[in-house]
């Protein structure tokens, strides 16, 4: 089974990576540009073939490394 | 308009980042993961308000800045 596992930054939590990708579009004549922000992407080739075990598995190694819950927000995409 | 841009590695290309994560959740005591790629994942909010516009404009972003088109592939989301 495969998953997707989206890391985003909460909101209210300064991303100065979005900043200068901001800062560098507007330097390359794109204007119009409001917000930028960074997350990270994370495709997942498990074995487990049970979807709630899946997640729940995910959920846990989301909860253990793959994000901060401090600052970070996780989402947990399974692909049949 | 809001923006989801995914910029992944190509495949065949060595994902230093995604082997450190499975290794890790392998020492955690996550098994059965086959293996893990990392990926970018960046939220635009544009001024652009025309679909056909944003896309392009966004298009331009990626070849020209957020992705490195030799190694990684993007792909572009828009959301009304």
């Amino acid at each position: 089974m495969k998953a997707k596992v989206h890391v985003t930054l909460k909101s209210g939590v300064l991303d100065p990576q979005g900043k200068a990708i901001q800062h560098t579009l507007s330097s390359l004549g794109f204007g119009g540009v409001n917000d930028v922000r960074q997350g990270k992407f994370i495709e997942l080739d498990l074995e487990e073939t049970n979807e709630d075990a899946a997640r729940a598995a995910l959920t846990d190694m989301c909860e253990k490394l793959l994000a901060n819950t401090v600052i970070e927000n996780y989402d947990i995409e399974l692909i049949a």
